[in-house]
């Protein structure tokens, strides 16, 4: 164990870094600064403040930031342009916050002259990997003090019992019926983890669900969207031009109103075990179907598919938390480039769970009417080109079928 | 125009491949073999039969084949278990039933002594290559007539004309209110182009969807349902063991009743143009939701992302018509290697238009309990080596940023 | 035969291309206009001057241009940042010189509006592909016209009579000995097709290469050689600042005195066919050899390896024609955002057709000292990480061993 | 440190796994079990043994095995079935020797019931990753040690003065002019690392090199060389049959007399840090060109293009210590399938450092000089064909060129 003298650490507010809190100044005996950030996840963030005065931290030592545009415009968006999923279903909620806060942390922990920065993730998932992935990237010299990593309160009664006995507030939920699951929130999703959860062969409780409703639950009647691009972001819903963060928030509403974007899975996770998890991702399920469809005009076809397939290797970097890195970086210029033209309007229907793709125009439009109809075209099309094409395409498998029988 | 004496024709008895029947023996001459196939669209066949002897086809030379089975089992399944899905929302139900077409074309072709095939597939259109590159890749020295590639009848009115003519019976719809939908089926799905679907911005009309209800219309109480799976393939539905053909049919019975597998999308098509389409895959949509659970569980991480890397680009080939080429098969070949361990049950929730998975299990599961729970684990997993984990990973990157700043 | 008003004609005014025109004038009585260009080929322009006037073409419808400093700059350099082979073995010496020459030739025929363009390239090769894919990408609408394609001259017999009746000059090496290898040359290389080269059991007779000497006839001195780098580009030999151009025209003299960049090989092209073809680069595959070494100390591992698993998409492109394709522009655009610090030094040993990397190195140097030496490293790095990293990266084997011993 | 009762060692019977057996049994107070391997490094195996009992080890501890032809068959084979090159140049010698080890330690110590294996691999390096992936792949309880990551023996100071108390005997070599370069040997390879390769600016010396003459010094006349293949192997050199590793002795021999295979150059490490090697693959450089020569008529385009998009992951698979790795396992079933056809023959040419393909031929190639002909070719292949292949193969290009000008 190196020593610290000052450490920045990423504090919700809750029980667990409040625990974490308290554990690094008699651990480490050390300078503590909190660093607090709204991502959308739902929650005050003023009592983080006073509990951290409480635990004596110094006032300008506590950082509470608004971080939700930053984190819309520079982050959810930018992954979005790739159509990103990772393993076929996983939006990569909880991935793409965590360079972000990884970032913030550094640049407070340069301000405030820290040597070292903390944070709440255990030890055998996915966040760790992704805060200190990107600690070290942007700050190669930083500490990093990872509790879960070093403490021995690996069972929930220890850390509660730590708790009591440093005089942390347990709110009742903690203390009655084990474990909570653990959750993650922010502008683009919830995540569940743990509890029954951990038996993938146990379907979720309905009462887990907290940002949609039960698609049975949702409107009878659909309702339309009228989402509008720019260079592969959304600006506008229904007419009416948005920040990243308010469009967001919007079609998180609306989704949630709809119960879209419910999803349970067994993923991988990168530190070699399989996980089960249940999402909530309203907006996010909406912007994905809208961006694909907005492509599926503006896009040229090599280009979408070069898209699709750099697609899973992208979300991996993301998952694995290689947002810093410059490998994503680069395919991030890529795919960036490929957005220039993706501006235009998709209407989607939503209903019960469902989004529907209905309608699509863009100024940019790549769909040629007069090529496409099945009525006579007048010519723009020569029907006789695709005998040579097909005739071509077809001659290598020809030759290896005749040679294949001259052999005999 | 070559010499052709005996053609094979791909004969569905509907108007267009009835003018291209007669047109057949009015410009080559030639000895006509029909052939129709039964793959699940859901038509009487029979039909076919006393229309090919109205033209004076020969009753030996008149084939009509059930082809369900087949198509399921050696085209439907293998294809999903890749995850098979072309530009990230199109399952290709079209492009998986022409191989087969092609290949029974030939086999009938070879039977007769023919010395040609013929379809009745569009010069504009995707099906002219998957079909012309499944007979040459078979059967290098067959020659092909693709009559909407050489005749002149492109217009509606012509074509109906040349019926007349022809005395071929024109029902009513075709009389009426302009050119139907091209419309495509089998047991994977129906597909709609045409008509004013040719105007991306034009929502579909709820008449034209036929295989399922509105989710509108839908029960409104959800069905589940357990599938069980062999390497790989659907084997048992709620218990019951059925053929691929039956377990196909019986999907497509629940998802249509519960509004599953609409798809209304703009495609890049492999002869260059975009084009819209209107597809209805209730089965697929449920199969697809299915396979990924399963695999969740029984996939190595590394396998499931080389999977996930290669799809596109099996996907791709599917869509363009290269099923018969060697890169497919070599493909497949690794494909079918992952799926030895694909065993086990994934339980779904169906509520319309939607496909939940909800648990899965299996004797082949890599999922570890006691090693992912968010419970003290005993030891099964050191925390600690995450630690070096994300060091080593880590490293590249802190070297880099160091020697950026020592450059100044 | 569409109507042609005015074609521009890539001329070398050689016979094959001088029966072009003649041809040209025959069958469409259009006005030519004539466009050569200096690529590097090696070889008088002017005679193509003299010999188009005589054909009547109008002193200002002939284009005569040095395009080397374009050609190497502009095509060359970026191909070669991507560590640019086809099939492992070819460096695309012929592919990369159509896309300029078909890019000049729409802007000449622009400027003279001329509708139509014209090329010497035969119907079973790849050039004609490269040709006309820039010809449409860059001017959808012009009219090309391929007299390969056309005409019946197409063997060399008939061709010299056409030549003889029309009063174009045959050299004695045309009338003798039957067809003369189709070659082609540039900046980058000079290649070797047909005769007896058709034969692929049968050597490459010696007297056929024309830039290298034999290996056996190279000094018996090695010579070793400084090349400087920016950006991924060479900018100085030997410490001498020289342009793109006169940087590749010094590679090939050095090249060929060692003996450096004979190629013999089969390749697959694009229409369907393998073919047999020599090449000699030696200026490229000393470039090549040095920017692989430059690369190794100044590229990211995970860069490096996104870049060499990209490459054979983005050789393929080229060699298939698609140098003005939305998919290269954006392949190139992540190439170069991957060479801001592909800067530094590298020396070569040349000798008798080897070229060996020595010695390297840069103030953008990723290699780190401290960390690689086996000696004691101060602390620089912790082998007890590498526990960790291993423990983790073994985990998901480990857990599905076990489960596979469990199910006994 | 946990407890080990009895540990199998890879041991070569050198001076530092000699220190390794003294501190393994000083430390542990266990039994330990030698395992020499002979994989071709060319050295004697029997003093291995007289070291070992010497250590007091039984004599049914001590295993030396002759591992060479199952080394070249079951891993060199397959491996250059792909192509394989590591960073496009690197042919993977040291990777590929040590899953071969790690499977046999283990099968040795399930034969002695021992609880854990050791090797002499660093801390900083790829071999420990390699040879405990395939530990863990293949017995998921074993426990691994490994000194370098434990003990303080981190300088070369240390380590004699280890030696010297202990009574190991130090060569002469040892003990003056510091550390050696650190090597090593096998059938495919000679590897050196460390001393002044440490600067990758240092030109290598000479006299470092073992295996091969100086290209200056090899034969002043070539050599041919016949090479026979069956499905991707050979299987005979000059018409003689011969088994895998006396194939790839004779080669060496061959590759070694004409300074073939030395290589000089900057990797990158898996555990994330870049190394400058030297290396000797005479053998193995003959194989790889003749390899591609055999493909390049017998595969198809599109199945060659697929191994070659797949090859640089497998090759990082293998570098990074995959080899026993279900996702290695997966390409390997699609590459080998792939080979089925990959017979016939290739004349190389060695001399001085060069291997020139020169002449190839199969009974199964898809070389079809009928339609690669320039001559006229009877009608094989109807050059009218490629204007329609050209002209839809250009169509989206050009409908995306026309939109933009109507845009304008």
């Amino acid at each position: 164990m190196s020593e610290v003298k000052k450490v920045v650490l990423a504090y919700s507010g809750g029980l667990d870094t409040s625990v974490i809190l308290k554990w690094l100044q008699d651990t480490y005996q050390c300078e503590i600064v909190t660093f607090t950030a709204d991502i959308g996840q739902g929650e005050e963030l003023e009592p983080a403040r006073a509990k951290a005065l409480k635990f004596g931290i110094k006032p300008e030592h506590i950082y509470i930031d608004d971080l939700r545009e930053e984190f819309v415009r520079d982050f959810v968006f930018p992954m979005f342009r790739a159509n990103t999923i990772y393993e076929g279903e996983y939006l990569l909620g909880t991935s793409i916050a965590r360079p972000l806060i990884a970032k913030r942390q550094i640049e407070i922990a340069r301000a405030v002259k820290a040597d070292a920065v903390s944070h709440g993730a255990t030890g055998k998932g996915n966040d760790q990997v992704r805060f200190e992935l990107g600690y070290y990237a942007l700050e190669p010299g930083i500490k990093v003090v990872a509790p879960w990593r070093e403490w021995d309160l690996l069972s929930r009664e220890k850390l509660l019992a730590y708790a009591e006995k440093a005089g942390i507030p347990i709110e009742m939920k903690h203390k009655q019926g084990g474990a909570p699951y653990s959750m993650d929130a922010n502008l683009l999703h919830i995540s569940y983890e743990g509890r029954h959860l951990e038996d993938p062969k146990a379907e979720a409780e309905e009462s887990m669900w907290r940002w949609t409703v039960a698609p049975e639950a949702a409107p009878d009647t659909p309702e339309y969207l009228d989402v509008e691009f720019e260079q592969g972001d959304i600006v506008a819903l229904n007419g009416k031009r948005m920040t990243p963060a308010e469009v967001l928030t919007e079609l998180n509403k609306l989704g949630g109103k709809h119960g879209i974007g419910r999803l349970d899975l067994v993923e991988n996770r990168y530190v070699g075990m399989k996980s089960r998890g249940c999402y909530e991702t309203p907006g996010g399920t909406i912007m994905l179907r809208a961006h694909r469809a907005i492509e599926s005009i503006t896009l040229d076809r090599e280009v979408a598919h070069l898209k699709d397939d750099l697609m899973p290797r992208y979300a991996s970097l993301i998952y694995n938390g290689y947002w810093w890195s410059p490998e994503r970086k680069a395919l991030q210029v890529l795919i960036d480039h490929t957005q220039q033209a993706v501006n235009g309007w998709v209407r989607l229907k939503l209903y019960k769970g469902n989004v529907y793709t209905i309608a699509r125009d863009s100024k940019n439009t790549l769909f040629d009417q007069t090529i496409a109809t099945f009525d006579d075209d007048g010519g723009a099309y020569d029907q006789a080109d695709a005998g040579g094409f097909i005739k071509l395409n077809a001659l290598r498998m020809r030759i290896a079928e005749n040679a294949r029988r001259k052999r005999g």
